[in-house]
């Protein structure tokens, strides 16, 4: 248990920030957690169950005195925020953020930041298909990645402190540029939703096969797309919105493979389909390996006799 | 414990057969289960772990006097299995299979059924990711659903008894059309998993976004699509090859989705991305109210604080 930031402010309470007040006073790294959101009702849940060791009703309140502060808000009001607590930040603070796309959140939050705050974007790689502040726990980030996106301005004891902080929390950290972070995202992450948002869509569109079908008969697939398709719809818009080229490059390299394979069962080429679908399966075996999944069938969610 | 067939014959000795012997044992439902597979291997492995009673080297010997034949083949080799079958099946004996698809088993294996047996095709909705002779357990069909699809022809008694076996082996069971089946199939299984193994094509083809990188950084989506796509390539293709009309219309539905919301997020329309995100959240309450999910964050991989 050391202290390593004296105190925190959480900029938004929702499952990120929620677990990160969590898991920061599991391993006892913040001296006091101040807390805010925008919604009335967010603070009152969020008093009621005592998230942060205060919950002030403004951002510029909350920042107050803050030796770090997280930008736990959707992607689009980022830059809002950071232009109303920067004239409330201390001196030698360091202002993160936790948003899932990290170019866009840059070019709308560094221009406010004021000289002497240490500006370091973040973006713990973990979620779960729950939002709100009620959705938070100490262990969402243990054993993830958090991927920090410093520049050659950033000052090293800043980001050293910042990286700490993450791996008291559970998180193993790495360094990344921006645009490829936003690459790299748009395909473990951007268009996976997109995709599984589509499909989810569908099934639902579908007159001739009611709901009640759609729902009982989930079983076999659909059902994990439909965890994903949850997700919060802000956040997600948000998301595709600010990383739209590469979402959109990664989309076009989606649906031209998909159309070979569209092909493929159209004429009955048995041996493509066979191929492509032998070549996924050792990508999987890397993700078990890497520790980053369970081998147990179907999540565990079932057991072994 | 009540036996339900006297022998039951297993023919093809993967997930799903071998998940049928251990709960058949189980409940005690089976007087004696034999069991054949085409590959010495295969076999060897099943006699190794006493899977069935008795393992045989051929299929005509495994349905000598079974009272329940159970064809757990690929779909695209139920024809020959049947053929090779037909004459060693005894009068009065029920053959089912456990098919991903209905109308292309039922077109390869009923012309070949002779007159006093009964065909009743049938579907466990149930799997893993796993495969072969290792990879089954007693709790696969547990609160899972089994569609048995039978025609004005079927015989009553016959398909009582085949409903009261899938009952005793954990599962629900409900009879089905067969070409409704099969559109309800491409959308919570077929197209799902065909859109999964593509995403994980895409992400594998990749050379800017490193194998390493995909696999460490997969948790925040992407890595619910590989599982998926680690399922069986040659069930899959044969799926795909035999359910082609209603996996390319459903495909066909999925892409003209997709550019709908890609032209979403290239116009900036987040009032449409909002209003789409938010509708396929209320599939995923339906599905986790039917029972069949958990609500638990992330499949329960990970717990509450």
């Amino acid at each position: 248990m050391s202290v390593i930031y004296g105190r925190v402010a959480l900029i938004g309470l929702g499952l990120i920030a929620g677990s990160m007040a969590h898991a920061a006073r599991r391993a006892g790294a913040a001296g006091e957690i101040v807390g805010t959101a925008r919604s009335p009702e967010t603070r009152a849940i969020a008093e009621e169950i005592g998230l942060c060791d205060r919950i002030v009703e403004t951002a510029a309140e909350a920042v107050k005195d803050a030796d770090l502060v997280v930008l736990a808000v959707p992607v689009g009001v980022m830059g809002r925020v950071a232009a109303e607590i920067a004239p409330h930040l201390a001196e030698g603070a360091t202002v993160t953020d936790v948003g899932s796309v990290k170019k866009h959140v840059i070019d709308a939050v560094a221009p406010h930041m004021p000289h002497g705050v240490h500006f370091i974007p973040g973006h713990p790689l973990a979620g779960t298909e729950h939002s709100g502040p009620r959705s938070g726990f100490a262990e969402l980030f243990d054993n993830r990645w958090c991927l920090l996106v410093p520049d050659e301005a950033t000052d090293a004891g800043a980001l050293d402190r910042l990286s700490r902080f993450w791996r008291a929390l559970g998180s193993n950290v790495e360094t990344m540029e921006a645009d490829h972070h936003d690459l790299v995202l748009a395909v473990t992450s951007h268009t996976p939703h997109l995709i599984a948002y589509t499909m989810v869509g569908v099934a639902d569109d579908l007159r001739r096969v009611t709901d009640s079908e759609v729902i009982k008969f989930s079983a076999a697939g659909f059902r994990d797309f439909t965890r994903i398709a949850a997700s919060d719809p802000t956040m997600w818009r948000d998301v595709f919105l600010t990383n739209k080229e590469a979402t959109l490059e990664i989309l076009g390299r989606f649906t031209e493979e998909l159309f070979a394979l569209q092909r493929a069962i159209r004429t009955g080429d048995g041996q493509l389909l066979h191929d492509y679908f032998t070549r996924t399966r050792a990508i999987r075996r890397g993700i078990i390996e890497a520790g980053q999944d369970t081998d147990a069938p179907d999540f565990g969610r079932v057991k072994r006799g």
